[in-house]
This record gives structure tokens, C-alpha cells and sequence, in this order.
């Protein structure tokens, strides 16, 4: 017998006992749930990256419930209130988490939501609710409830679906030949993930096996644009597209992040010589 | 069925294999335990920081073994040696660690040990016992043995409950009308963590609502008292009581640490204006 | 009912959803089984340090599939390409990994392979396979297989054991009376794993209980050789034989990485007085 699963995605690194501590108020109410750490590494406060890595994660995890935190709203009150919310998607799947535009990829992968409720007064959340730790107040024991088999309904107010916030993604453009981008994400090796889609680089002139020129804070760099870090050499600067077919820059063996000066949310100019 | 439960916090980080291997010990002892990860990302050898998550972290995990080890004086032999030690609470939870004060203030909210046993020579121990890693060959399998049921004085010599190293708190103090406070920890987001009671607090002049000016290694800050991040703009300085109604500041979408280049063990003077 | 062990170690960090995407994976392919994360703090592309860690661990890991990833060369094609495989030993454990020589150590201390199949094709990976993900891809897929309880040869192209890829350490050597060594490892403490055996040790001149001199980059250090940290006092180097035998170097309560400025790679000469 396998026990229920719950996926959890958050800004809390594991410099602290954020992590742990959400584990253990899982476990205090769902003791039967296993939960699978997706990633604890998000830059904080980065709904963006928060969406794109949940979503992007999707298809490799179980079917289960699905808890993300990334908060910067966390304790606002009146206007800079956002909601927080659990959703039961097209596909069965459950999602909790703030109502910020961090599950709003994933919904969409999901087939979009059917039902959602506002948790903020759960009955399941623990008390005295704190003003910075939602996680471990609201949100973690919600995941908790659902992976015990509480009913959606009855963990929160009931929320049209339409009320739920969507997500802008920034849009690479094609400006003066060159393709204006930015880095949506810098993973571990110092990879950038770029915004540019699969159709957008079919329309920019660059060309699998060519060269192109990277523009960045005013300093240009030759690249390779290759299918695979071994077609360059060890220290070359390499275009591609990564395992979800996101336009990315790499260094073989090395990091492009550190050679290029680049972070999340830095603008590039991409540009066929 | 659900097994028995080992909360784990320690010094250990990640980037070595010791809390892996630690985690091995146990499956091998006893496979049917669940380890939570509390946080290994204690500062290296901060017991005070240890012991203050340890405690902290109680109330949200499930009931079991709790084991803890930062432990600057493993190895030592004679007037150095710290010893080894399995604990019973008041509230029939276990906890096992080094006797250097890690344990005492999460004992303190357990009620106060009832039992205890010097493990030093406990038949569980791995052998040989390594001088620098008791983690693995003491306090694991001790661990591990006591979640598969063991009896607290089967695993160790009888130790008087009054022996168990006690824990001192710096404490912060009124002094020329400032509310003089240490760092006590730094969480991942760059917040500081004060020293500074509820009760300091409300001695101090230091009002909600009000700015309050901060005072460390010779330059001055404007915060203000608020009760939630969005109570100031980002960029802003916050003085604030956080989820554990500790006092703290902290930098709205910013780091605190960074900015006041303050860290656990820094001295600030907090004074109103 | 204990289910069965996956051992999983990697270069991934935990900065991204590397991991937990494996862990998904493998949830999916075989939900009972427990993963243990020996650790994924590997330096990115140190196939020697992956090997080290992961053959030091060993007698401390439950018995079962050892799932690894250190993999420079992944998407490598033509003469770059390194092979995917999966192992059965003597001792009937399994291994998956790159056929790089990072199982190389393990396999030795489990008594040599029995028989091997190349899994690039195997039945059991993820399609399409990414240029850069085969741990998501090939590796964590058939080691969950495994862990279901496939047979070896179903996963794969049977492969003769005596083509697996050795892996070289390097060996610190005597040289006009100084002990020429390496350092193998920087561990979480900043300690200095090195090259040097007991027996190099034995024959060096090196004497426990005396001080010797450590030369780094033109610079001259002075060691104690002792057997415990505390046998010298904080902020003093020490020389010592680690849990594993390991000849290695070390501040108490300090950092002999950034003392002595070095790092996995570095060289150093260590001479008697």
C-alpha cells in the first residue's frame, strides 16, 4: 500500500527550518503522506520562476497534491491582500498555494481549474496564524487535509474559478534583426533559461550549427548555437535548446552565468552575424 | 500502518554526504523509521542557534525521537570530553545528542527529562567510533534503536537528570534608555532575529506603529515597529515580532543582514526616537 | 512491510528541481520504493569526488539499487559518448550510472561486477531523451525498474564487465623527503581530504604527536599531528586520519580551506621538521 502524495515547491531554501517544520505539520495531520521535494531553491520571491519550474516539473511527478510558496505578499492586509487558495484541477489533480499567478501554469497544464476555494479562514489552518509563515499556517495543512481525503469544499469559501490571478510571462521580440530576450531562470550550472519559444527562434535568422552574436550591458560574445554541450569545446560559449525546448546559454563545462555577468531577469540581444 | 518518526536537525549542511550516510545508519537499524529533516543548515558549531530551531520547531513535529547533533567538542577526551547522551522526556518523547546544551531549552518545553543514559558506550554504537563523525557511529544508531523500540536503559549508562548541561541565553538589556540586543540567528531571507523579549519589548518605549532608530558597528538606521512586511514599501527596514514572537528586523523584499551587514552574534542598539 | 532502497547521489545541488524531478520519476515508476539521498553536493563534473563519496558510504547504506550521477559528458555522441549502464555485483547490489568511472570504487568494494547492460535504449527510459537530463531520462527511470524488481538484462544491451571504464586516482607520492599529496576533498567544515594512505603515512617520517610543515602555493603552514581536534587549540591546524582513514587537514573551529587557500585539486607538500 502506498500512501498519497504531496509535492512541494517553495522560496525557503534549507538554510532554515522552513522546510522541515512545513514537513512536520504534514506529517502531524497526514501522517500517511509522502512528500516529494520538488525544489526548495526558488529565488526568493520569484513567482515567475515558481510557476515555470512547477510546471515544468508536472509530468514527472505523481498525480497527488501539488503545495507551492512563493509569497512576497505573505501578511498583507486590505489591497496588498492576495488571496490564498486551494484548486482541484481538470485532471483531479489538487493544487494549494497563494493566489498570486505561481499555480497559474501549472492549471493550464492541468487542463484548468473546476473548483476553488479561499482558505484564509480554513478550518484546517493553525492557530494563532502568523503574519510571515503561511506556509506552515495555512497552506501546509490544507495540502495535509486534501492528501487525507478531506473534501475541497470543506477547507475553504467557495471562489469562481475566474477570480483566480493569471500569470504574465515577459515575451522575447524581434527588434532591429536582433531577438531582444531575457533570462527567465539560471539553474545550477550557470545555464541560462531564455524567453524565447521555439517558433520565435524558427523566426529570428539564427540557425542550428551558425554562430551568433550575444549582447549583454553593452558587452558582445560569440556563441554556438548546437544540440548538445559535447558539439562545442570545453569553455565555449553554446546556444541550445534545453530538455522542455526553452532557448538556453551555456558554457561547456563552465557557467554562463558567471562568463556573461547574467541573472534572472537580465536582457540579452541575441543576433545572427 | 505508519512507522515510527526521527526528526533530525544538525550542523551537517549539504553540500557533504554526512546527513545521507546518517540516514543510511537508520535505514539500516530500523527501515521502518521516517526521518523529517528539521535543518541541517544550523551555522557550524552554533549550539545557541541549534538549540533555539530545536526548541522552536516542537510544536509542529510529530511526536517521536528527536535527534540533534552541532557538537564543536566532538572528539575530546578527558576535561574536554562532552558527553553523549539519550533522553526521555515528561511527555514520553525521546531525544538524543551531545550534552552541551543543544537539547536543554527543547527539553525545557517537553516538561524536563525524566530519564537518561550516557551513550558513550552504547551496545548500538558503530564500530570502530570515528573521533570527528559521532553523528554516524553514536547518536544515529542510538536513534534509530530507540524508534525501533529499545528501552532507553538498555542503550546507555544511567545518568542523573541533574547532570544534563544546562543552556545560557544572552539576554538582551535597558541601558541609557536603548534596548540593547543581540543577533540570534539570521533566517534565510536576511531577517534578524533579536534576543528581545515580549516583555523587553513593551518596557522599551519601542511602539508599534512608530520608527525606531538602529544602531550597529558605529552606524544608524531608521526602522519602523510595524506588524506585517507590506506595512512598509520595499526597500524599507521593518522592526517587527515574528511566528515565534520573537523580536526581528528585516528588510521588505530585501535582506537585513545584507544591508545592516549584521550577523548571528552582532550587537545593535534599538532606541526610540 | 519496508519497500525497497534507492541510494541516489549526484552533482544537482539543490538550487533546482533536479532532484526532485528524480524523485518524481521515480514515485511514478515504483511508488513503494524509499529514495535516501546520499548527498548531491558532488562539485559539478568531479567524477573522482563522486566516486570517493559514494564508495566511502557504502557500509553505512542500506543494501539495494545505488543510483548515481556525475556526468560531464552527458549528450555527448560519436567518439564523446559515454555509455549508460546498469550493474549487478557480487554482493547482488545493483548500480545505474554513466560508465565513467564514478561507480568504479563502489563496484570494487562490493566485490567486482557480474554483469552489466548498457541502458542508453532501454525499455524503461523517458521519451523523447533530453541532451542534458539523463538522470531525469535513463538513470532515474531504471533504477526505480530495478527497485520494482525488473531483471538486469530486461533493462537493457548485455555488456562484458571487463568494458566498464576504470577510474585513476591519483597517488601522492614521496619526493626529497616530502609527502607530495593532492587534496581529494573540501568538506562541508572546510577539513581537507588528501591522497596520502595510511601506509604513505607509515613511510613519510610523519610521526603522530609532532608538528610537520604544509607548503601551498609558495606558502608554509605548521601542523600538529593528532588524533582529535581538541588534542590542539581552536584556530590551530591539525593533521589527522579522518572516520575513513583518510590522512587529512583541518582547523579546529576553523576552515583549513580558506587558511590554507586550497581547494579539490590543490597540491601540497607535507614534511617532517
Amino acid at each position: 500500500m502506498v500512501g498519497p502524495v504531496i509535492n512541494f515547491l517553495s522560496d525557503y531554501g534549507h538554510q532554515d527550518e522552513f522546510v522541515g517544520v512545513c514537513h512536520g505539520v504534514i506529517a502531524r495531520r497526514c501522517p500517511q503522506a509522502r512528500v516529494i521535494d520538488i525544489t526548495h531553491g526558488i529565488p526568493r520571491h520569484d513567482i515567475l520562476v515558481g510557476a515555470l519550474t512547477l510546471a515544468g516539473a508536472l509530468r514527472y511527478l505523481p498525480h497527488g497534491v501539488h503545495l507551492a510558496v512563493v509569497d512576497p505578499e505573505v501578511g498583507g492586509v486590505g489591497e496588498h491582500a492576495r488571496r490564498a487558495v486551494a484548486i482541484r484541477s481538470e485532471q483531479e489533480q489538487l493544487l494549494v498555494g497563494p493566489d498570486n499567478g505561481l499555480l497559474a501554469l501549472a492549471l493550464e497544464r492541468l487542463g484548468g481549474a473546476v473548483e476553488a476555494v479561499d482558505i484564509w479562514r480554513s478550518p484546517e489552518r493553525l492557530e494563532p496564524v502568523s503574519a510571515t509563515f503561511h506556509g506552515r499556517d495555512i497552506f501546509a495543512p490544507v495540502a495535509a487535509a486534501l492528501a487525507d481525503g478531506a473534501a475541497l469544499g470543506d477547507l475553504g469559501e467557495p471562489l469562481a474559478v475566474e477570480e483566480l490571478r493569471d500569470l504574465k510571462l515577459p515575451r522575447a521580440r524581434l527588434e532591429d534583426g536582433a531577438l531582444q530576450v531575457r533570462v527567465l531562470h539560471v539553474d545550477h550550472f550557470g545555464n541560462l533559461i531564455l524567453n524565447a519559444t521555439h517558433e520565435q527562434l524558427e523566426q529570428s535568422g539564427l540557425r542550428l550549427g551558425r554562430e551568433l552574436s550575444v549582447e549583454i550591458s553593452g558587452a558582445t560574445h560569440v556563441a554556438r548555437y548546437v544540440s548538445a554541450f559535447t558539439d562545442v569545446a570545453a569553455g565555449e560559449l553554446l546556444f541550445y535548446q534545453d530538455a522542455q525546448r526553452m532557448a538556453a546559454l551555456a558554457i561547456n563545462r563552465g557557467s554562463a552565468a558567471q562568463t556573461l555577468r547574467a541573472r534572472a531577469g537580465s536582457e540579452l540581444q541575441l543576433r545572427a552575424p
